[in-house]
């Protein structure tokens, strides 16, 4: 199995990075302004992205596998791209001194494929957004996400 | 083995891509301004990072593996981080349309560690700070680095 990690601090309490990633108006000021569902253990969330002209280029719907308050996330995707569905995304908080340290996993791709390689640097620009979401209030979710290559 | 990858598509033909990466002065522009020795095959090339008030935060020397001009930059860590020791950073470019693409890897890692992951949105920084250098001629080269965390 292949996993894309990465781990980002940012400089706020655990709790409001937690909320960040555990509500959909969270979920909303970082990854895609188009999230909807409902964030509860056993829920479901659906998301969509858009280009910068607005034209749709893909989406996925997950189900919250757990919520743990200050501490984990987990998501487990059932819808989306191919190579998506059965994976998980986590993301485990930690506090070290004035940071809360997120470790992100988005785990158990059958195979590295140009595709994994194009969303682990996604994913980075979308831990960026995150930090900047929750340190400032000012994040970069779809469609204003970082463009970093000719798939979007 | 753990890999780390990313992809990003550059626009801008692919030579100038490959000058960025195979050169001293090319790498110097998006990795890190203190980027010395010999970038051909068989070469030693070292380079150096600094936080943002300039305290060094580390440095690696690797051997340059093979150079395919306009197609492959290949290094291979020997010294650095104990985890880098023995790693292979490859680049791997193709043309798309308008794009160079840059198929990233870090590979060969023994075990994926909370390091890799400093290390994986790191390199993201990097690529982007790669695309902004061949697009723009402005990169952010350590020290003016992305920091991303309270490693640096």
């Amino acid at each position: 199995m292949v996993d894309i990690i990465h781990r980002v601090g940012i400089k706020a309490p655990v709790s409001k990075v937690y909320d960040a990633l555990s509500t959909i108006e969270g979920v909303a000021g970082w990854w895609t302004r188009e999230t909807t569902g409902v964030s509860n253990p056993g829920g479901t969330i659906e998301v969509r992205f858009r280009s910068s002209g607005g034209k749709e280029v893909g989406g996925m719907t997950m189900n919250v596998m757990a919520l743990e308050p200050d501490k984990k996330v987990h998501w487990r995707f059932k819808a989306g791209p191919a190579e998506w569905i059965g994976t998980d995304a986590t993301f485990n908080l930690s506090q070290d001194g004035d940071y809360t340290i997120v470790l992100f996993g988005h785990r158990n791709w059958r195979e590295a494929v140009e595709f994994t390689a194009h969303c682990s640097m996604k994913w980075a620009m979308f831990m960026l957004s995150l930090k900047a979401f929750v340190e400032t209030g000012q994040g970069k979710p779809s469609p204003a996400d970082v463009k970093i290559d000719n798939w979007n």
